[in-house]
């Protein structure tokens, strides 16, 4: 049974802004200095000799994507959402999309913005991920939290272990106390969105426990495999009125939470979230003063430390701070302090709504 | 006796780059929002009725110099020096020019970066002083000191007052200990740099103090009047080669320090010398939490305080900071503590030599 990488790159990315823009959200921008986001997560995935790679995105975004996946030379289908409707409606779509194009495959279900340092451990979970999902389970790889992190749901597996583990039950965003119960409970892992099945399997919880997004997407299901990717006429059509009439849930919420069949596999191969500014110091290498840049040669640190710099285009210089980041992009200069890193949300909105 | 302005505008602006730089120094940018500093210099003098504006400046800068001085209608005779020799020189050539193309005169020389708030009271001032130096006085401004500044120069009078005083000495940047002191003495005060004299009683101490500069001057002495401000042909070739020669020497150094007929006139007129980023806060209107800028519709602080934004184009946001000065002109991005402001002469040395 063949594994086919379905890549979910719909999201805003609103806390990397002003990097991560309408126009040109984080996923399709090089952060690491190795490559977009995109490209950095289908790289990992050229290993499994995956035939097809599917990618989920905003119609906004579906030259980017495309552009951005020639590399490969792996077809590509770009499944191109009219609104975003969270992953559940993402990861459905990709389901009947494979259910019709191919016969049974494994999905691995990736989201666009996450950074894995270690490709090797990567690879090793999710082959072990692959071989327990073709026993039709629904399977999550949860990372072995390293502290007490208050911006991830977490998944209670019903034991301690390494191997593939039972779960218990997903768990909201914690506060700072229960993280820290969490942390030193062990059975405790950060909910990773990676997620491994075969597509009859998800596709049967879907119908069992999303029937009414199984209903709204079944005019799409009528068309022939070559049709659904469209984003033209008819197909185009039948899109947009499933996602104007779908509700907005992510697959954790409606089916995750919901299900008997799923395992966790825990895992710890330098996984990071590229949520925030706070969180791209992961993937950067500090200097001797812990300061950050992918532009090196454009930035000037005096008498800083644990600063970060990304610059599209300006020099920029820094002197007598301590945990700032400043960004420009575009026709804006962000300069914030690492820990109002989850301020930059708010930032937007106010902008966009003065 | 007339009284002409003379502006010596040709200064670096070092430490307020990237705003200020080699093409565009500080006294060319409009930092207080009603106009270039060079402008506001001028038209705080044009209540004495010049017959003329005397500008003298750098080559490079004699085109802006022209287009700021248009506004004015009153003649402004440009004086091009062909490299940087410090204010003895600037004056010189002045008095110079002065001496050839008029019966004597009352020089009130200004530097073109100084902000003074209370114009009113800097005439009055200033008419005292031009009363003073018709008695043959080199007569200059001191500031009353508000604080105890270490980064100004004082002139120390021989007794406290309000008056005329008589000049005790010129003392040097003091430490914190010293300033403190001269605050609490009363009799010590910022030298601004600003200087009244009729042209005869300057020529005469440079005759006496400073006679190799003069010597130096003496080729030009010998052309018509008219030649004296030319930027080419012969008047260019003998000029560049005076600067060449000359010594780089203060007039506070070369002249006042040395002479005795001097006198100080104690003023209280909302005088700033815009001499770093953070001298700047004194001419802008902070918001309710301290935060300036020029641009307001341009700059956006949300729970930041005491910072301070200027820019030439793009948007700028502060996200929980403080005390923050951020400047974007041309390629460059400077983000500062500003409390560093001091170090800014060092950060254009850097980049400049790597």
């Amino acid at each position: 049974m063949k594994s086919i990488p379905v890549i979910i790159a719909g999201g805003a990315g609103t806390r990397l802004w002003p990097l991560s823009r309408d126009e040109k959200p984080k996923q399709f921008h090089n952060l690491s200095g190795s490559g977009s986001l995109l490209s950095e997560t289908a790289s990992r995935l050229t290993s499994l000799s995956p035939d097809m790679f599917i990618v989920v995105t905003s119609i906004r975004h579906e030259e980017l994507s495309r552009k951005e996946m020639t590399a490969f030379n792996i077809p590509t289908v770009v499944l191109s959402e009219p609104r975003p409707k969270n992953t559940a409606a993402a990861i459905l779509y990709a389901a009947l999309y494979l259910s019709r194009a191919a016969s049974d495959t494994v999905m691995v279900v990736l989201p666009a913005d996450h950074h894995i340092s270690d490709r090797k451990e990567f690879l090793r979970v999710l082959n072990m991920a692959i071989e327990v999902a073709r026993k039709d389970k629904l399977v999550t790889i949860g990372i072995k939290p390293s502290y007490p992190e208050t911006g991830y749901g977490y998944i209670q597996a019903t034991e301690n272990g390494d191997k593939v583990l039972k779960v218990e039950k997903f768990v909201e965003k914690p506060d700072i106390e229960r993280a820290r119960k969490y942390l030193k409970a062990g059975n405790y892992f950060w909910n990773s969105g990676i997620f491994v099945w075969k597509t009859s399997t998800i596709l049967s919880a879907f119908r069992n426990l999303m029937p009414r997004q199984v209903a709204a997407f079944e005019p799409l299901t009528k068309l022939a495999p070559e049709e659904f990717s469209k984003s033209t006429g008819e197909a185009w059509a039948i899109k947009k009125k499933i996602f104007d009439e779908i509700e907005s849930v992510s697959i954790d919420l409606g089916i995750m939470e919901k299900s008997d069949n799923r395992a966790v596999i825990p895992a710890d191969f330098g996984w990071a979230d590229l949520g925030s500014w706070k969180s791209i110091d992961d993937i950067l290498s500090p200097d001797e003063n812990g300061n950050r840049s992918p532009e090196p040669e454009r930035t000037h640190f005096l008498n800083s430390s644990d600063c970060s710099v990304f610059t599209e285009g300006k020099r920029v210089t820094l002197v007598g701070l301590s945990n700032v980041v400043v960004v420009e992009a575009g026709d804006e200069i962000l300069v914030i302090d690492k820990d109002s890193s989850q301020d930059v949300k708010k930032v937007v909105e106010r902008l966009k709504n003065p």
